[in-house]
């Protein structure tokens, strides 16, 4: 099962005034990590195109447990969980220096045909084999 | 039940590379209703704070069922769902052309103490009587 | 000469922990009344993509006179000042309720041939066109 | 003179319909660069706010030479070239890969006295023991 994780230190621009990390922010976090996921893979956004497929997100889940700071480095984790029919992906946000975890969330993305604009029912075999699930 | 609703034309600066509203500009979207829902019962960010309450999201779900165009025009509707011990919000994002669904989403906040900084289990009068629910 | 304007409301995602809007934020600011007065002249992103060319702001200039706070009204005033080699934009943002000027910017775009990535030293006539400045 | 760099890789959320990065995101990129160089000098937002000052952006100029790709590796160069009446920072972008300049920018504070909310016309001498350029 493929994962991956990005290490990120909350910059000025994403505090809020309750001077914690606004929460819309994390979705970059989650797709910064993501893409390091795709990288590893040799599956990111070009590769994407170049087989024709887009893959937006369809559903998005993020569970905030403890506030992130200003300057706080935290690594992102990202794991494949499905890729059968959809692409799912868990991630887990750790403070870097305590191990402790602080957020827990999940993105859902599925196949889009660009040419046609059809959505695919069954992930492209593309994806397998990137993945390495292929049989 | 409390209700509120906001207009929003999607900007060139939320499109991305596949010329649809990049999915993490959403939580924008949904703020925007969600502070006009809040002016309504005339307890947004400052009334919050002057309650002695902090209001941290923690947690957020959104469901993309069609995608968001450059200047396409958007209702946001924001519904507050439940509020005695947290206060849930559920979300429509119409095309404000066609009426029709395009995206599903739901916040759950809960209130902070500022000054102990302790999570209440309970929501505080204020909120109950500010959204007209108190018996 | 071309004018336009809109009328924006300062969310709370952009207000920062000195409680007033990042600066940073600004940039979204002139774009929508930038791309209000591209609306006006028929020429928006659709249509300079239609045309051929693409026009990248190459200089942005931002000059802060007074903060912006959660929920002012703001207008921005976008004015095209020069047109002939690059297309120069100067803007207002003006408080709504007492008309005081708040900030000053300018930004300049050049045209580029989309096909041959070539940057143009004289605007393209359909620029003119649209501006209708063409003798 | 004070100079300090950051690296940093485009995500794709910065990554506009033309297929390079939006140049409002340009801002957050010389935000982390200065960052770095105020926590070099060890005087970043929370020593600024425990030495009774702000420092808002007044003036912000940008120029861009060449675009920025998605996930394309650039350095950012901060250093501090005027400090005694206001805190003027020139920028430099570069390809980490080439090291071609493809941006240039400056940033101008002033120091704001977050008590009495005044401006100061000539930079508090914590800035200036800070940056060691004390006589």
């Amino acid at each position: 099962m493929r994962e991956a994780q990005s290490t990120i230190t909350i910059p000025f621009h994403d505090i809020d005034v309750m001077r914690i990390a606004w929460h819309g922010h994390y979705v970059k976090y989650l797709e910064i990590a993501r893409c390091a996921l795709f990288d590893d893979i040799g599956y990111n956004f070009p590769e994407m195109e170049a087989s024709g497929y887009a893959w937006p997100v369809i559903d998005l889940h993020i569970r905030y447990a403890y506030p992130l700071n200003f300057q706080q480095k935290i690594i992102v984790k990202a794991k494949v969980v499905e890729w059968e029919n959809r692409l799912k992906i868990k991630y887990e946000i750790l403070d870097e220096a305590s191990g402790k975890r602080l957020t827990k969330a999940s993105t859902v993305q599925v196949a889009v045909n660009i040419e046609s604009k059809e959505m695919l029912f069954e992930s492209p075999p593309i994806l397998l084999e990137k993945l390495g699930v292929l049989e």
